[in-house]
């Protein structure tokens, strides 16, 4: 095991991470949104059905603003036969970063989303991604997240992230940072 | 009506555009991939339900190398209350890219996939995305996306996309402009 996941393990072993609910609907995950009609799922909860679809868990380090998502494609996210679709692999690094930005800097907004795909992720694997909280600038709030194999030994692929925060109040990375 | 669209219906009428084929899998794209277990679908065919998901028609202009892909996102695309999930957004970009540059280049993965987001879609809006191909460099294909709302008075999203030529004998492109 590589020596960034026995840090990671330390830190779990301290209470640094939180598990995240795993939601299905913003209104569940948002209590003060309206429900839409039938209780439509979010996006990534949308394609039914057990281990076929986008399968993950998100764990939240609030203190050092990152969040690692272990996640498993499914059969149902197929791209080239036996491959994670490019789409797909967007999709759950946007809602990685921005889970991130939800729990650093309130409600945001995707502006921009910059993806090297750098090796194909085989349907059924388990990969790591491991999303970070760059910098808030006014209401530019930047991201950075690393795809990489369970095992650690493929970067599968590597991301930045521009979101764009809607509520100046809820700018909860500066008022830890003193303004930074 | 835009200056723009009476140009494309213009060219439609000469048959410069084909509508490609509604394909729910890779197999049923091209017959030569063996088929997955369970006739796994594509992942943009995975969400089952009339007009809940990822609802499209691609056109395509092979002397143009141009594809214009109509979309209206469903109920179960949806991210912030609403409106369409960002991650929804990317997928259907590098669908619409992806798919152009198969028709070009033969076989192809995505290598970067770069997108602004600079209006929000709204579930059930209809957009339209068209794609081009700008230059291919060795096995490197560089292709461009802009999405717009059907009545071409909001630039929702552009993108940027990255694809590699998997199989070197098929450069189509190189072909028919003589190398350029």
């Amino acid at each position: 095991m590589q020596q960034q996941y026995r840090h990671l393990l330390a830190m779990a072993a301290t209470g640094a991470w939180a598990r995240l609910s795993s939601y299905c609907s913003t209104h569940q995950h948002l209590p003060e949104v309206p429900a839409m009609p039938g209780d439509t799922p979010l996006f990534l909860r949308a394609i039914k059905g057990a281990g076929v679809s986008f399968e993950y868990t998100m764990f939240l380090n609030a203190t050092e603003r990152r969040l690692l998502c272990l996640f498993q494609p499914g059969l149902y996210l197929e791209g080239r036969p036996g491959l994670t679709h490019s789409g797909a692999i967007a999709a759950i690094i946007d809602g990685t970063l921005g889970t991130c930005a939800l729990a650093v800097a309130g409600k945001v907004m995707t502006a921009n989303l910059s993806i090297d795909y750098l090796a194909p992720i085989p349907l059924g694997a388990v990969v790591l991604l491991d999303g970070r909280a760059e910098r808030l600038e006014g209401c530019k709030f930047f991201l950075s997240c690393h795809v990489q194999s369970a095992e650690g030994d493929t970067l599968h692929a590597r991301a930045t992230g521009l979101f764009i925060q809607l509520d100046p109040t809820e700018h909860r990375m500066r008022e830890e940072d003193g303004g930074r």
